[in-house]
Order: C-alpha cells, then sequence, then structure tokens
C-alpha cells in the first residue's frame, strides 16, 4: 500500500491534491471539555444551564473562549512550503516540521491544475479572478503548467546535482521552490483553530490555502461536532456590522413592530435559537415590541 | 544612490551579502528601562543597588527576565525565504512581510559564495563540514554555483513568463526558490531577542542565519552596551553543566582549598565580578575555604 | 506636592477613585506607524491608499491586526488587588508588579461609595443591579461602608502587629483583603490594547475594571485618535449577528429596494463611510438595488 | 467521604495544608509524544537513535524545546488566593478560575503552621530566614497564627454580613484577604511546565508556592518518568556558570591531564552519562587529554 493510500484509508486523514494531506491525529477532550472547565469559573451559576449543548453555544457566542483553549488538537500535514509559510503564522500553535538540513527534500511539488490557474483579479489586489471572470484559454493553462514542470524539474535536478557534488543539504535545498512540499505535526487549542479556521477558510484566503483548512475543519467536526456548529452559528457565518452600519439597519427597521412572543416562538423552531437570544437580538436593534390586547 | 547604498551609508543598517541588509529602525527603551520598571516590584529592596549597570547584570543574572521585556526593538529586514522561514519561527515577534500576493517578487536570490559553499559534515547530520574540514576542490563549487544559478535564472524566467500569460501573482510566485529575497518588519522584547541570538548566533545555527544574527546583535548593542554585555558575560558565554557534570567538577576541585577574601580580591579586579558572584561561585562547587591565621 | 496632586497635574495620567490613578507613561509609535508597516506587505499594492486615515481604518475594519501590534503602549497603574487580577489574566501583556515580598505593602484600600455599593443582581448571576434597579437603602449602604472600613482597618493591624513581631512580609501580608493597593507597570500593544478595551470597558465588566478601564482608552486615545476611533467605529460599537440573526435580518430587509448611487452618497455624508463600504453592506445583507431609468 | 477524604484516595491528587491540594487530571501524550514528533524534524536524521530515552534526554540537553511542547497536562488546583497570584504570572498557560462575582467565596483561608512562621530573612530581602536562623520565639508563633485567625474571621464575617445586607457578591468580596482559598483548573505544555518547575520549586521561591509546586511535579513525574528524569538532570540541578565563571573554572583545570577512555567509562558507569557527553564536557573546559603509550 502506498503512502497515500494508507492516507486514503485513514478515517482521521483527508488526501489534499496530488501529494499533500491533513490528519488530526490526537484529540485532547471533547465537546464535554469546555464545559466541565466552564463550571468552575461560574460554580453554582451553571446549575441553570442543563445540557453541554447550551453552555457551549453560550461560551462561543459570549467569547468566553478560555474553556475552548482547554481542547487540543494535533494535526499532521503534509503541505507545499508557500502554504506552510501562512500556517506559521499562526503564533499560537506548535510546530515540529520536516528539516532539510537533517534530511534530503522531496521531489514532490505543487502544480496547480486548469482549475487553479486562474487569471489576476482586477478588482482584489491580492488574489486570483473569480471562477465566472476567468477567461484564462485553455492554451494559457497548457503553457503555465508547462512552466510550472520545467522549473520543478530543473529545480530538482539542480537539488541532486549539488547533493551529488557533496554539498551540505542545508545549501542544496536553496534552489527548490516554494511549491516543493514539506511536513510536519502542528498543534493548536481549539480557540486558536478556530480563529485560524475562521481566516484560512474566508473566500479571501488564498485558494490553496483554503484546500488544506476546509478538510482541517471537517476532520475537527467529526470529533467536536457542537463546539463547531456553535463555531459556525456564532463565528464564521455570522456577520459583524460597524457603528454606522449599526445605525442605518436600526433605521431600516424603525417602522417595524413586531410582537415578541409570537416571533420568538417562529424564531425558536425555524432557526434554533434560544428565548434569549431572540429577545437580545430585538433589543440590540431597537425593533419597537407590541404584546397582544 | 541605490538602495544598497543608502543601506551602506545608514548607522543603523548592515548590509549581509550581495542584496540582503538587516536594520535596527526604532527602539522602545533602553539600558535604564528595565531598571526603572524593575525597580516598581522591588521598591524600597533596590535602595541598595546603587546603580542601573549592577542592578541590570543583577536581573540578566537571575533571569529576572519580565523587566527585559519592557524594551522593545523593530528591525527591518531583508533577507532569504529559507532564512525567514527560521526568524518566524520566533512566535514573541510581530512581523510584517511583504507579500507575493499583493506585489511582484523580486529578482533577487542568495547564492553562496565559494566559501559558504561547503561538503555535508559528517560529524554533524545537519551542518555542513567546518572550514579546515573543507576539502571541497575549487571545480566543484564554480560547478555548485552554475547550478545555483542556472536555478534562479529558470524559475525567475518562469515567474515572468507566468506573470505574462496574466496568471494571477499568488500562483505565479510558486516555482521562486526559498533562496528568493524577501523583506519584513519584525519586532521583538529585548528578552525574546536575547532567546533569538543565543539559538541563532550559536554555531549550529545555519551559517546564513548567522549572517543576519550577528549584525541585528552589533546594532542592538549600540544602543544597549550594558544589557548586551550582560547577555554576553551571563547567557551567550555562559556554560551549563549537567547534574553529572557538577558533581564530577565539584569532585576534581575536591582537593582545593581557597583563601576566599584573596581569591575574591584576584577575581573582582581580573574579571569584574562583584564580591557576593565570587561567593556564591565558591559555594556552588563546595570549594573550601580557609582564612589567614 | 502629595502623590495625588502630582497626578493630577500630569497630563498622561489620571486619578482613579481615592488612592488609584492609571497613568500612560511611555508610547512606541502612533498612528502612523501600523500603516508604515502595513505598506511592506502590501507593497505597491497601497499606493492607492492616498493616506494612513484610511489604511487605518481599513486595516481595523478587515481585522489585519499585525501592523496595530507594532504600537506598544506601557501603562503605570495603581489599583486594588481584585481589579490587578482581571488585569493579569490579558496574557500578552507585559507586567512588573510591586512585590509584598520585597516592600510592605500600603495602608490603602478601595472602599466603595454609595453610588458603587449596589444589589446583587436578579438578572445577571456574575454582576450588581442595575442603577435604577438598585433598590438599596440608604441605612444599608452605610452599614456597607461601616464593615468594609473595620475589615480593611482590622486587616491592616494585623499585618502592622506582624511586622512587629518580626515576621517575614511574604507571609504577613496574609491577611490584608483584596482590596488592598498594588501598583505596576503594565505594557501591550495596541491590538491587544483594543481587545483588553473590548472587554474591559463592556458594560458586561465589573463595574471597577471599566472604572481604570475607561481612563486607560481616553489616555490612549489622546495619542492615537485614529486608530482608537477607528475601533470605536469597527469594534467597540459594532454589533455582531450570528448566522440565524443574518438570516432574520435578510428577511426584514428582502422586501426593500435601495437606488444605490442616492443611498451611498447619504450615507457617506452621514456616517462617513467609504464607497466600498456601502456597497459592501447592501450587498451583505441581499438588499436589493435599482438605478435611475 | 470528605472533599478533603476523597482526594486523600485519589491517586492524582495530593493533598497540600489543611484546604489545598493539587490534581493532574488529563495528560494529553506521553513520554513517547515528544519523540516521535520531533523524529518528523530530523527524518532519517534520527535513525541512529535507537530509543526513546536517548533522544528524549538529546532533546532537553540541547533544548529543542517544541517537541516538549506537544505534551499537554491539565491540573485541577485550590490554593489560597496569593499563590494564584504567581500561577497566574505563567502566561502560556491557560486557566478557569472559580469566580467570586458567580458564586460565594469559601470559608477557608490558609493560615501558616509555626514552621511555616518566621522571621524575616536579614540577607535575602524578599524572604524569610532559614530554618536554622529561625529565633522566633514560641510565644511570637503563637501570636501570629492568633492574629491570622482573627483577621480570616472578621472578614469572613463582614463578607457573610455584606451578603446578607443584599450587597452583590463582586463587592461583598472585596475585604476577604489573599490567604483566601480559590480554584482552578491551570493547563500548561510539559516545557512551560518545566519551566514553572524550574522558578516555582526554587529555593528562592515563597515556601507556600513550593508546597504546591512539589506535588504538582510528582503528580507529573508519574506519568512522564523520562522527561522528568531529564529535566532533574540537565535543568533542575544543573549548574551555569557566567563567561567570568568558566574562565576561571578553565584555570583551574588547566593543571589536569585526563586519559579520555579511561574516565570516560567511569563517568558512563558512574553518571550514566552517554559517551559523546563525556567528550564534550572535557572539551568545554578545555581539560588535556592523554593517550596511553
Amino acid at each position: 500500500m502506498t503512502k497515500q493510500e494508507q492516507i486514503r484509508n485513514n478515517i482521521d486523514y483527508r488526501e489534499v491534491y496530488e501529494h499533500g494531506f491533513v490528519g488530526l491525529t490526537d484529540v485532547f477532550g471533547d465537546d464535554s471539555t469546555p464545559c466541565k472547565t466552564a463550571r468552575i469559573s461560574y460554580g453554582e451559576g451553571t446549575k441553570s444551564v442543563s445540557d453541554n449543548r447550551n453552555l457551549l453555544r453560550y461560551l462561543v457566542r459570549h467569547k468566553h473562549t478560555t474553556p475552548l483553549e482547554m481542547v487540543v488538537l494535533r494535526f499532521h500535514l503534509k503541505l507545499p512550503i508557500f502554504v506552510m509559510r501562512q500556517h506559521v503564522r499562526h503564533r499560537t500553535a506548535v510546530m515540529n516540521e520536516y528539516s532539510g538540513r537533517y534530511s534530503e527534500m522531496s521531489d514532490e511539488f505543487y502544480v496547480p491544475t486548469h482549475e487553479d490557474i486562474s487569471l489576476q483579479s482586477t478588482t482584489n489586489k491580492q488574489g486570483r479572478a473569480e471562477p465566472l471572470a476567468d477567461l484564462m484559454e485553455f492554451e494559457s493553462k497548457e503553457a503555465a503548467q508547462m512552466i510550472f514542470d520545467a522549473c520543478n524539474k530543473v529545480a530538482h535536478q539542480g537539488y541532486r546535482d549539488l547533493l551529488d557534488l557533496g554539498v551540505a543539504r542545508e545549501i542544496a535545498r536553496i534552489p527548490l521552490g516554494v511549491g516543493n512540499y514539506t511536513e510536519c505535526y502542528w498543534q493548536i487549542n481549539l480557540h486558536n483553530f478556530f480563529h485560524y479556521s475562521n481566516l484560512r477558510r474566508d473566500s479571501h484566503a488564498q485558494k490553496e490555502n483554503r484546500a488544506f483548512a476546509d478538510p482541517m475543519f471537517e476532520l475537527v467536526e467529526r470529533r467536536l461536532p457542537i463546539a463547531c456548529e456553535a463555531f459556525n452559528d456564532y463565528i464564521f457565518h455570522a456577520e459583524t456590522f460597524s457603528r454606522m452600519e449599526v445605525a442605518i439597519l436600526k433605521n431600516f427597521l424603525s417602522s417595524m413592530w413586531v410582537r415578541e412572543d409570537l416571533i420568538t416562538e417562529e424564531w425558536q423552531k425555524q432557526h434554533g435559537m434560544t428565548k434569549r437570544e431572540c429577545s437580545e437580538f430585538i433589543d440590540r436593534l431597537n425593533i419597537r415590541k407590541y404584546q397582544d390586547a
């Protein structure tokens, strides 16, 4: 069985591209861990919170983040150097990376498929064109792939030749491109993983970053479904509106009247919100309430 | 005046290799800062420490590190990606790096000189041969340089060609080697800079890392001479001996007798040690003392 | 001039309660610092951002936080131990605190005024009653103050008596209450100060924490007015709505049509929003646009 | 069974004083974890390191600290506020503490026994007298205890009276002394736990801190015996000598000659040192070697 076949058969791993993978090798804690540790802070105060799901959602919603830091995730990743360079910016993670000083670098390089080769965006200085706006021709994409392959081949051959001359590994690796694959263990707590996910799964993140960040999140979701659902509801799919935007929203809604009990009941049913969430939402937007006569 | 000439004429910058540089653009505090902040902890307790030099050396010697964290250093660095990859591992630093997604990467690459091209060490798995053991022939070094140049040329040409095809910058940069130069602001507090210096100026660090770390330290030394002297005396040139080694040392010295007043006087004069340092040194090694009859 | 009079006359200090104060002793950088360091990331990409104000607001709005970490604030604080216990939870700050092991603790204690003595909230398990709901009688408040004074007096007398017996300071301080004043230097970067301000100036923070956090923010505002305005607009006075709430909002607004050019012009004038902010706001809420025929 | 009896019968807990305890509730990883993660860095380079014990000792000895950060320890602690105030200074730990805003504070206070009530040290400004120098009389110790008891009683009664008046918990707790017990979960990785242990188990740490730090270390030792032995050998019982002291040591030993093979054999047997450690030790001190003719 090849390495990639082993990956494919391991429920805690996901293949990414031709050579890469993400694996969640170890998890310290589960959905009950933040609840258990939070209860020490709240003492008797949490008696009324009857179950873990509610408490966990409350913690995420109110940004009580330390209990989430008690859960720790250890990943095994194989990814191109330019993606690794983004990972390592997350300074709260602990990392052990394959060393090109000790060991020989692989001959594996990331080469984007046609789908991933795009024009520079005309509206976004830091990204590529949106799929629909991507008018790049088939021939250009073919040409681009040939350039990638040629560069990688030359760089890898240069590396081998330098090693054959006896040059030290730490020097010989210098011509290798940032598409060369590397490998690491990467450990981070749940709170900071959510922060990472929020940034790297964002539509503005480089697509290749999302290609790794997305399956990492799926692996975590399998192990901590409630926490991840809360993250999606209160962080990832939430929207923040500025002071000015809130003023405009309030103005838009200033002519509204809601009958709080009816609308709350509807929202609870339709969206799974708590009664308190409904009530706070109405208050935050100054929506006028009336009660049935 | 070219960029490199400007660097050469700026007292707070140092050139490194053909294309790189290190600059110390801003310093928050000076040698008196750790003393001022430490005095709040010690209150009246520091009345007896008459001057800053003594207090600063005391703080470094006894690893009272928070006062050193009050001094902050901001660097401007231009260095190859593979050196940057080491810098970024120091997680207490704050960094803003040039972005290959927003802007075009330079055509500047690190190519080691003959002096810096060495054989793999036979004794040290992670490094290159010691200069004296470096038996690499002139012809091999020439051949190595030709390989570096060829790889860089191909990679850079590939990058230009991809850009000419309209490929987004964030993709086009992928073939560029880790010897390509990048640029950043890098900010770190003095305590963590000492930790960085201790690791990256060590003889086991990759030579190219030391080539940047050494002039960085010199720039800091100009601004915080007393703190840096204390670092050299108590950290960088200090030696740590294990429990077992200390036992052997004590055994070696077990037949010694010293007349404490005489030997202390000599050490104070010769090494600039305080009386207390002398006395503690004798005690730590269980050296027997006698007094003049 | 007493210590408190000196504080009163120092433009960088603010008195808090009878014995406490906050001071902003040193600032590393100003409103231009995040811009200068951000420009290295964006390279040519920021040419179009003509001025610092726009760039700074852009950075805060889009949570590009590393440039904000380049600004560092050093505070000198005198505050009760129970407030200090909250400060120290902000782990990114550097602190040097007065030491009760080295020096004698002060005889100064925080005693809440009538205004600050309130009933336990009936709705909020962790706080005191809202001012309007505070039905505590004058006599009860008087009684409470007498208890505070009596406890402090006994504790301080106990401390003095223990010192008189010769008991080591580190033990003698044990009976002193958490209202006893302590003093520290507290250094934090601007990004983390904003995080601190957002939590500790929140209406759910203990009132005594806000009493220190509010004037700290004012002192910073004097030195970094543009950054602080951006913080207020995009963080402190912003509102985050959950996935469910955004769905409801979109539903509320689903019958709306706006003429984008007119409404944008109005918002720009009235709220000082950029054209891009207006456009993104409309899109985020799926508000339907029409153009003049 | 009382809470303290449960503690006494739990192998992962240790009682401390009358009311306190330390517990190691969860451990992420074991002695093999740092080895497994380190091997990804070293790749083939670690083939020669045949077993985990050697590799782990190598990592600790050479301060390769990231693999140690992969092991995470979760403690449950009950300790006086003034000891907690030291714990919280370790900023790499994650903590959830009992909240005096949500819940009522306990009536348990730390009162030092006769053994722990000592005079102020005359030589060490921050500590108490050494046991042998502790000439405090029995009557004084009795008097001191009476003062502690009286202060605690008054403070606790004040607290109860304030609660009875209806005063909010967050205010009512203010008179309680720093000897009052609190409780927390405290999570830290192994590398930083070693740093904590090195500082807080040091003879200069306050005795009450050591009283908690020592059994915490014992609990960890049970779970990670090899890592803890390496910590003891290379960090806790190691000695660091300054540049000046190393010069003196070299001078002391300058008249020595050792026959390397014999002395190495002896040290390996007696101290369990590796051959390489022996050889490096001799070289670091410039000890002259000879070989048998």
